[in-house]
């Protein structure tokens, strides 16, 4: 495999990063089943894409394959989580033990993309204290020195809606917060200084399922 | 308000579809704060899109503004709840009531969307019988009876990955679903008939955040 250094992350497009997670879990299929080399072709009929698209998104970063050998699934893997950030194992914070919190911690999403989950924190004093995942839950009253403690980078925030901008703004400025992940449903963008912010609004799927279901219904 | 027949949905792109559930969460909010009417350019500073862009995303379905007036919120807020289909009440079920399964049953993402969630399923014989959010957590044995009984069109898939696959297929085959949220990180597209499909990866989305902010780093 050629190993060229990829060009600065400003040429890739947001397109192309939006979808390398997607490569990512192809390819982490393709190792768990033991497959070594992937064509552009299979790789492409596995991903339901072009092999075209393929070569175009991995020559952003300056290609992996060899002409005629295809990828070197590992290799591949490798470069695509470290280009994704995934080899600087951030520190995450989850903030609201609520369903989602509770859904979310101790799920494995965190551990195979190379973050770690090290605190949980709510303000409901019958949950604080006890464990969860094996962490405790922690008062609010903790979280700036948590933060600053544990060079923690990445808050997943699972506070309810109305809390969501004011619990953001405490941990972007008083913790050092830099990356948001907001399963809060109130939309942060451009509110939390330079912050970055992931939106997840669950609900907008569950809408387009609808508008493709009832399109159906007008078909038939 | 112009009430013009909206054309039929094959003219319409899915990048306007994706786009409308924000439109539904921004009119939403208004609604919430008692603004009755908005124009293109006010809505567009909110949702931080141009406003060019809503005209022409709104004139696909006939247009609901008029020049110099602006939107009628509710009025826009009706139609757009009216193409997404959420005036269609579908019926749903959760199959799976671990962590995620738990974190969506009761939720009110169903109800604001117009979706009833009308049973919850597993097969752990140890949860099997008690209550969650008010519904009894029924066994896999009762789902197709379940299912055909209560005009059930979408199942939340909240199995775990190695399990989807064929519980959809079940679903699918037998029990009459047409339309998966599927949160159980198998890929389901193109594999269960003529199924309309959301998969929901998570774990993708927290790749982004930690790319953008590795990229953040490097910057520094």
């Amino acid at each position: 495999m050629n190993s060229i250094t990829p060009p600065p992350s400003k040429y890739v497009s947001k397109a192309v990063i939006k979808r390398l997670p997607r490569y990512f879990r192809y390819l982490r299929e393709l190792i768990r089943n033991g497959t070594l080399r992937i064509s552009s072709k299979d790789l492409a009929a596995k991903m339901n894409i072009t092999s075209s698209q393929i070569r175009q998104d991995l020559n952003c970063f300056g290609g992996f394959g060899q002409q005629g050998y295809g990828y070197n699934v590992m290799s591949l893997y490798m470069e695509i989580s470290k280009i994704l950030g995934l080899e600087e194992n951030f520190k995450a914070i989850i903030v609201g033990m609520g369903n989602i919190g509770k859904a979310l911690a101790g799920n494995p999403l965190f551990e195979k993309r190379g973050v770690s989950v090290s605190g949980l924190f709510d303000i409901n004093p019958e949950i604080i204290g006890s464990e969860y995942a094996g962490l405790k839950i922690r008062p609010m009253t903790e979280i700036e020195d948590f933060c600053k403690q544990n060079s923690v980078s990445i808050a997943v925030l699972a506070v309810p809606k109305s809390e969501g901008e004011s619990v953001a703004k405490f941990l972007y400025n008083e913790c050092g917060i830099k990356g948001f992940w907001n399963f809060s449903n109130m939309e942060l963008s451009n509110k939390i200084g330079d912050a970055i912010i992931e939106n997840i609004h669950l609900g907008d799927t569950l809408m387009t399922l609808c508008y493709e279901l009832s399109q159906r219904n007008k078909e038939k």
